[in-house]
Parts: structure tokens; C-alpha cells; sequence
């Protein structure tokens, strides 16, 4: 087969360590330069292929690429771009498969979420149909670990990582200041339909009374009385309460806290008021001073504090992306298998994105203990070994020391331009 | 000089690092058992003399003692109890002198801010109006950095290493992300009254375009317009922008834009509200998509990331005031004075508490550049050094491994209780 070129690009919402799985993606394919030409990455995403913005990678040194493996968010760029339905806008897919042909890739990786493992297959599907001889691997992606088949997906461990650690701290916190001050501190993570991230904040538990003392999931719907029984309970015994909320915390009838009408002092139309909205009830309730934090882009960008089993296996789907490719796949998934022995271990399986696409994993009830309020000793198994070890980024007058790179785009070879 | 007991409190917001400074008072007192016999502790600060309880901190290891040190919050408890002047409530001070008299406690070492600091010279006051011999030192903490006659206040290394770090990778999430989706991102500080803090994120710029592009201090008037003109020039020319703004950005009459009825002990409003509220005029006025977080005890607890500068500095500031203790001072607190020389070096000096007691020390002008949005290269050099160096605690199963004490109160002498 001649050499073709690749094409890399990073999809939705990005993460500590997105960029490992592109320097997964470039060092592997540059010890198959007889079989791989260039990667070139999308310019934020998908996107970057619709408007013909292609990043050359093969202008980066080997130490910029190495240095992907250190930094946080996605360094080419990402978009929230969904492609629809081949029908509603075919046109987009066959532009794709227009600038893939000007360019003469062969591989598509792309490094995403539930939402581009479904483009991916699509892009598998019509390439097929056009008879253009395409590859698409997709390499996962996603802080909210719901993607089906693989034990976990990369960019969760590290947030989880991230969300154990500061309930931790923070916990410790409060604790000091509740004699006479703060009795309620919440933490408002991310996670809008599964309750991974919240729930990997049980980590920083080990004995009772121990922080975090109330976490809320989506799967379990809010439960106003209950919820604030248990704050009571939590500050008679322990003096004070930690709470961490996911932002997909919602009551029976479906309705999400944050977007509830109690939510009105801090007026906005995204999520992100679960834990004001918290405040607020154990406030009218219990009066209890309390503070709260919303984590935000901060849980999700954390590499100083990333998992070192998450960038390893972040940095092994993106290798095994191109081995499977080389090997001859098409429309595939690296997963990541747990071993089975007590000593934890994982390797790299394969699934079909048939199977991936458009499916959401949220957390298993057995997962969740049975009040609803914590994670039982089987989750605990399950989430301890992803946030395992650290992995410092270098750092320079003390600041962690990110890459840099020169994204220069390669020179357009289509006429017209794409209107998105 | 016969052996005497020192008792030792922390006082108000607790920090990353102010158990390095319980760390440095008690390794420092156990050097000098000739001199000083026990060191007991203020459960939860001051309220814990009051209450006459008293940790034994001579119950606790050598190991326990040095795990201090990598051990964030308040590990004995803190309080934001402020005790009046001598006038209003004398009944307060004269216990404390009770119960110091019933322990045998010739010193007493005060970690905390300016409150804590006008507290311990009044107890300095009445101990030596009423004949009773007693070394009050004060022992400076405070993530505000707003103590005067100190270079700068421990603690406040950390929270700034932590905002700028998180600033750089929050800004390099939103960058990833600001072609298709949001635009905007924005981080809410502490720093009610003092623009230290938000003033520190500025470090993580290095080059034009570097997030962040807009810094609001509290000594600068919030002027909406030139704001909202700011960030659609950053959005215009950089794609996104990234707004850290301190919790206690006011308007021009004063208002802050986050204003709460609740106040706590002190009577200080508290705030916490500014983000969503620039968020929406942002939305109102632009329509970009916008993200937003509130790090609240994130940053000041923030252990896993201190700057070892800080640490250094906390612990000697804590040995430092047995030091002067058992030279005889009173009335005192130790101080970090900067070196002269390029090469950033300090050693500890004294400052009388006279002269610190209700001093509040704010950004000076000239460390905020000329358009009230940023820093100047003058406030660059002399943050830049309080970041410098990591010092990891260790790590168990993933996580941070914190000191684990004993805290066993010695039995109570005094036979009435206090109410406080």
C-alpha cells in the first residue's frame, strides 16, 4: 500500500490529558513514516477538515510532540461541532471526504467522545459508499467516563484524581473553620447525565467521618427532606458536612437543580447553580454558614495534579489507534481492559464503533450505596486504581511549563470554501 | 527561668501552609525542653483557651509533628471568633489569663492575620497590667497578604501558585474550546479587600495574548463599559478571554458586585458572587458563551500544589517566634524581609505589633498597570519569587497523605466553664 498521509483531530470537551493521546498519535505514527506520511491535525477539530485548516505536524519537533504528553487541553484546537445524520447534511461528510481526498489521507483519528464516535462511523460509512479508501479509528476521550466497553475511558481518571483530592483538602478545610464558622461545604462537579465524577469523590474517604459526606448523582433522583436530614446529621455528629454535587443533579420528575426556580439568585441558563441552589435550601433550613466552590474547567484541565494510569493509558489508546489502523481496521475503538488478578492491570482491546456510538454509560446502581448518598466498597475498587500515581509536568519559575507549538496550516488545495 | 508551657492557636481562614507554621513552633519548642515544657494547642484557636481545651501536642510523635508540614488547613481547628476590646468584653481576656495561669503558660504564639494580631497585643496588654509574666507572639498567616511591615505573608505563596497555575490551565481549555463553543471563561478569587491574589494569576502571562487578559482588583473601581469594551477586544483579537476577577471587585461608590446580606463573626460580608455576576452582563451585552468558576477553599487548602517558598517561609516564621519567645520578646511577630540583591533571597526580621495590629495592606498602584486590568512588570518581580519550588506531600493509593494527630485534651484545672 502506498504511504498516505493521517489525519488527527480532537473532538468536545478536552482534558488533562487529551494531548497525551495526540502524542500517542504522532510518536507512533512517526515510526511508520514508510506507512504514514504526515499528520495533520484538525484546527479545532473537525472543523479544521470542513474549512480546510490543517495543522502540519510533521513541522513539530519530536520534543514539542513529546511535550504534548505534559499538557492540558487540547492543543490543536477542539469544537462542539456535531455532525447530523448523513441525510439532514450530507454535505458536510462528503466535504470531509473532499479535503481528505486533496490531501490523500488515508487514517482518520479522531479523539473524542459518545457524540464523535458517532461521526466517526458515519465518515466510515460514506467513505465506504463513495469507494474512498478510509480508515477511522476513534480514540476515546471523556471526563464523564460514559462510554460503553471499555472499563474507563481516558481523561476520567485524572479528574477523579483531581475531585478526590480537592473534597480532601477542602474537607479539611471546613473541618478546621466549623467550631464557630463554616458547617456545609459543597462542591459542584461536573457530569451531566452519570455520576462518575462525583462519585470518584468518595475516594478521599477512608474511615467515617471522613469527607465527602453527601455525594449527589444524577442516577438517583434529589430528594429535598432526605438530602437535608442527612446535612443535619452529618454537622450533629461530625461537626460539619461536605457535600459534592454533581451538576446533573436532578429531582424524580427529570427536572435538574440548577434549573429549578430556586436557582434565581444567580440567573443563568447554563448548569452550573447545583451547589448555590444546596446552599441555599440548608440555608432557609438549617442556617448553617456554609461556603461553596464550582470546580469548572478547573477539575478538567488539572495536569499538575493529573493520573499518571490515565496519562499511560491516555498516551496507549492514541498508539493503539494507529497500530490498528496500520493493521488494517476500520471503524474501531482501543479500549482499555482490566485485568482480572487482585494487583491492578489493564491492557489495550478493540471495540466496534457499531457498538460505541451514541451510547451512554452512567454509573451502576451497585456502584451507589443504598441510601443514595455515597459510593459502596465495589465502587471504591473500581475508581482507586484510575487515579493511581503522579506525573509532574516539568515546571519553570514555578509554573508548570506547557507545549508550544508552531501550528502552521498547510497550504489549501480545494477551491471553494465551506460555509458551516 | 523556670520551665513554662506555651500554648499555641490558629487564628481565622486557615491556609495550605499554616501547619508548617504549627510544625515550626513545636519542632523549634522541643529543641528547648529546658525552657519550654508543653506546648498545648487551642482546640479550634482561641475559643479553645476559653473553653480551657487544650490539646497535649507533646502527645503526638515526632513523625505526627513533621507530617504538619505537608498538612493543609487548620489541624488543631481555627475560629473567627474576634475577641472585642478590653472594654467591651475584659471578662474574655481576664479568662484567658485564668486559664493560662492554671496551665503555666508563659508563652503564647498567635498564628493567624491582622485580627489575630490586634488580639494577641491586647492579651500582651492585660497579661502585664495584671502582673501576670506572659511572651505573647504573633505568628503571621494569611493568604490575603494584606499584613504590613512583612515583605509578604505566608500563605499567600500558595494560593498565588495555585490561581496562576489554574489560570493558565483554565485559559488553556477555553482557548481549545473558543472557536465553536465558549469564549469567555472566568475565575472568582479571594481577596475581600486586598487584590493580591487575583493580582498573582497574572504571572501565568508570559507573552501577549497569554491568559489572563483581564485582572479586577478591589482597588481599582469596576467600570462596566470599559470592561465589557476589554473583553470584546480580547475576544476580537485572541478568540477568547479569560477574566480572574476578586471576590471583592467594587463599583466606584463602593458597592461590591457580589453584595450579600450575610456577614460572618467579624462582620465582614460575605462574598462570593462576582463571576455570575460579569457572566451576565457578558451574556446581556455579547452573548458569548461563557464559563465560569468559584475556587472558594480550593485555593487556600490547595496543599498538593504549595509553593515550597511558602512552605520555607511559614515553617521559619513558626520557629522564628520560639526563637524570639525565648530571647525574651513580647509583643512581636516575626517578619519576611526581602533581599536586595537580583537573586531572590529573605530572612526573617521582627516587627513590634503595635505597628501591625488593624494595618491593612493593599496592592500598591504601581503594581497595577496603567488600564487597571493587569500587572506591571515591577508586581511581576515581586510575586514571581513567592511561587517558586513544589514540594509534594506524599502520595498513598493516589492521593495525599495528611497528618493524622492524636488531639487529646489535657483535663481541665478550672472549675467554672465559660460561655462564650
Amino acid at each position: 500500500m502506498s504511504r498516505r498521509n493521517a489525519f488527527y483531530a480532537q473532538s468536545g470537551g478536552v482534558t488533562a490529558v487529551i494531548n497525551a493521546s495526540a502524542c500517542g498519535v504522532l510518536e507512533t505514527a512517526r515510526k511508520h513514516r514508510d506507512r504514514i506520511g504526515k499528520v495533520l491535525a484538525g484546527r479545532n477539530g473537525i472543523v479544521g477538515a470542513l474549512r480546510e485548516e490543517l495543522i502540519d505536524t510533521s513541522l513539530e519537533s519530536n520534543a514539542a510532540v513529546a511535550a504534548l504528553r505534559n499538557t492540558p487541553a487540547g492543543a490543536f484546537g477542539s469544537c462542539r461541532h456535531k455532525l447530523r445524520s448523513l441525510e439532514e447534511n450530507r454535505a458536510e461528510y462528503e466535504r470531509l471526504i473532499d479535503v481528505f481526498k486533496a490531501h490523500n489521507i488515508g487514517y482518520f483519528f479522531y479523539n473524542g467522545g459518545g457524540d464523535s464516535a458517532d461521526t466517526c462511523l458515519k465518515i466510515s460509512k460514506l467513505s465506504s459508499e463513495l469507494g474512498y479508501p478510509l480508515q477511522a479509528i476513534h480514540i476515546p476521550k471523556t471526563i464523564d467516563n460514559d462510554l460503553p466497553l471499555t472499563d474507563n475511558c481516558p481523561g476520567f481518571g485524572s479528574v477523579a484524581k483531581y475531585v478526590a483530592i480537592s473534597t480532601r483538602e477542602a474537607g479539611a478545610d471546613v473541618a478546621s473553620m466549623c467550631d464557630s464558622s463554616t458547617k456545609v461545604f459543597i462542591l459542584e462537579v461536573m457530569g451531566r447525565h452519570a455520576g462518575w465524577i462525583a462519585g470518584a469523590a468518595g475516594l478521599a474517604a477512608e474511615k467515617e467521618g471522613d469527607p465527602p459526606h453527601i455525594i449527589l448523582f444524577p442516577e438517583i433522583a434529589f430528594d429535598e427532606a432526605k438530602f437535608l436530614a442527612r446535612v443535619k446529621r452529618c454537622v450533629s455528629r461530625y461537626g460539619h458536612c461536605v457535600v459534592v454535587a454533581s451538576e446533573g443533579t436532578r429531582y424524580a420528575n427529570g427536572e435538574f437543580l440548577a434549573q429549578s426556580e430556586r436557582r434565581d439568585a444567580f440567573g443563568h441558563t447554563q448548569l452550573g447553580g447545583v451547589a448555590p441552589t444546596l446552599a441555599g435550601m440548608i440555608q432557609t433550613e438549617h442556617g448553617y454558614k456554609y461556603h461553596w466552590a464550582l470546580a469548572d474547567y478547573l477539575q478538567r484541565s488539572a495536569r499538575h495534579i493529573a493520573s499518571r494510569t490515565d496519562l499511560e493509558q491516555a498516551y496507549a489508546v492514541g498508539a493503539a489507534g494507529v497500530e490498528m489502523a496500520l493493521a488494517g481496521k476500520n471503524a474501531v475503538m482501543p479500549t482499555i481492559i482490566r485485568g482480572t488478578g487482585k494487583r491492578y492491570s489493564w491492557r489495550i482491546g478493540e471495540a466496534p464503533l457499531e457498538s460505541v456510538a451514541n451510547v451512554e454509560k452512567t454509573m451502576p446502581r451497585r456502584y451507589i450505596s443504598r441510601d443514595g448518598f455515597g459510593i459502596t466498597a465495589e465502587a471504591k475498587d473500581y475508581f482507586a486504581p484510575l487515579i493511581m500515581g503522579e506525573d509532574s509536568p516539568p515546571y519553570v519559575r514555578g509554573l508548570p511549563r506547557y507545549a508550544n507549538l508552531k501550528k502552521q496550516l498547510v497550504p489549501k488545495r480545494l477551491k471553494k470554501p465551506f460555509k458551516i
